[in-house]
């Protein structure tokens, strides 16, 4: 077995996808960012009363303006139309937990597009609180998820 | 002190920085990459003769374009000129570590631009991997250096 | 009734259109540009004797880039590929009257396509123009006509 | 008195600004959006109560992104570094007013940057708002303000 | 026989492809780089050992990456998803010679994403050879072969 | 010497220009295309009656937004702000000639800016005439001016 995308040359390639099928496909990924106790106090209470609205917000809208994004960002992935791109963020003890999840109908999966998604997510929460808490850690990026392609996978829980 | 993205209306907005001073700044960012025995097993041996050589330089390439497109990704971060973007990756024992490093000289930090980097090079490396290992884990995505700016930063070891 | 782009949580999000049929869908939107006299004169003729040559067409053209641009400037649009954008601009009584239609073949409609074409001809308009006439007003953006969707719509004249 | 940006050859081209002075400059823009009773139903009450919200904050954010992708919207805008960009919005009367106001340090205006800000958040509005109305109309497009360049400009009330 | 993409009033407008059958197609693309001994020098030897490595992979990507951006580069391009693109370069007698090869299952050919990212894989070696060599040359950039539309291409040898 | 933008671990990187003055500096690109008789009648005649006026006028336009863009194509470039951009198309014996000069007040020099100008100007030209010539070839693409920056240049004639 062997790596995909570097070619007998040892050059870089995009995957030719022309003869696979246009099936349903989606994928979901998974980040964590986790804050000091200034950053949190700033999202206790409800979405309502709290920072966590407006912060969480545009994280959520910068992940999917990403997930859109990303054949211009990961050289080798293909560009595709997409059904569409769903961002959840939760937070508790000192963590958020972003969820992106990425449909399209086409030839080949979204798994980039949700880890894309949710990294950038990720990283618009790291910018709007890095004032407060400039040591902040992204962490556990990785695909739960990815259904319609020639294999499903889903994530060790 | 409260989070400086976020105004009174409760709206998330950019900091103006019309008032600051332009000065040299620079930052440095870092992710982890940790795949399996079967990927692992291709970056084996040098550069020269292994595959980590075109994987490793597109995900350097992905990462220093990503970083250009910073402002493009990060809704409330400034446009700016950058001096330079470095990014290098080293591997060892299943763990790709990157770093990221952007300079510009201007009126605000480039943090953002070193961890958006550093990010997408993983992502890359994610992307090309994934068909060896869907389960990869990116980790300790986080600063490591800040300079230039109002305060100097540095992350613990 | 509600609206379709903020789901339970108070979240923005995309519609997703997985289950939604392809279709051949077009849009028309409208825009128009009011200038002063200065402005006017420039126009004043045939297209190959007055400025209203490189003046119009280098709107049209805008126009039809930012219309391909559409999914990444308006945020819960979907990516898609579209079979023609068309950008047509007539001038009479000191206005600037732009119609942009656009069409694809998916399953969304490209409303926001046909508006953003227009709107971002008329801005261009605008740009070339406020040298000579800072007060431009742009009005009258809106949906004339759209086709192929579950529901067409024809704007009141 | 001509067209600034049509050179002798009837050519649209870029103004050469090398010779210009680098000053702080600002300018603010404005749109207005006319919804009927059906979306103005969805923003009643306060901002956390209502489903304005989510839309407002995504109107924001679209606004903010666009004003710093101007340049490669408008075909003849430099590009230029920001040091903010700020978008209001209030309601009242079935009317969204949205205020964009950009800053920059350097040798030329950021009108179009205002006006590519407020008529995106216009947009947005209307995307979001278009399955409840979609016969809304975005109007009032115009330079409210612009000072630090050669002129001041102050729109008439 | 006329230019398909004027208008009847002398406009620059894209042809529309909403009539036309969906259809495997491919395009190839040329592009020559001619450098002088002491660029020539820097790639004598294998991938492995000269500096050709880096810089081909670099130019490699950068051809494919832009070949993905084509439909925001061209005007009246439109914009399609791609089932591949393949950039491979040869080096001998001072000269690379530059091919991309771009795939899509659609309404319209590939033509202009196979020069496109021809062409800026040639900018590319431009650019990172440039300080040794400021009087390169790119030439010969030019259609080589087209299957999948009306009719096929096949470029005089 | 060696190249540039290829570090000791054989990686292709930026040059840092943290340390470089800041200079006005322009730089100004060429671009032949040639084309066969039935484009070239296309062309007969001045701007105004032929065809002429929409297709060079939208070369014109697309090699001033690309140049603008040129840090997001050219993988190692800078992204810079730029004073102008302007390009010029004749037209004789079968063949256009580009020029496309540059200019900003920066760090770093813009060759990669006139080049990409120059480029896809042509590679527009191609595509809105290569219905009726899909032969048509680019050629000559080089730098043939440069000032401001450590040494002048000034192509052989």
């Amino acid at each position: 077995m062997s790596l995909t995308h570097v070619d007998a040359n040892h050059h870089a390639n995009m995957v030719d996808v022309s003869a696979k099928e246009i099936t349903q496909r989606s994928a979901t990924a998974e980040a964590l960012v986790t804050v000091n106790d200034a950053v949190s106090a700033q999202f206790d209470g409800s979405d309502l009363i709290s920072k966590k609205g407006p912060v969480f917000q545009t994280a959520i809208l910068a992940g999917i303006m990403a997930a859109k994004q990303t054949s211009q960002l990961i050289p080798l992935c293909h560009p595709l139309p997409l059904d569409s791109v769903k961002v959840d963020i939760t937070f508790a003890d000192h963590t958020a937990t972003i969820h992106c999840t990425a449909r399209t109908t086409g030839k080949t999966g979204v798994e980039m597009e949700a880890l894309t998604g949710a990294s950038v997510a990720a990283l618009t929460l790291h910018d709007m609180c890095k004032a407060l808490d400039p040591a902040i850690v992204i962490s556990q990026i990785r695909l739960l998820k990815k259904t319609g392609g020639k294999s499903d996978f889903l994530a060790q829980p």
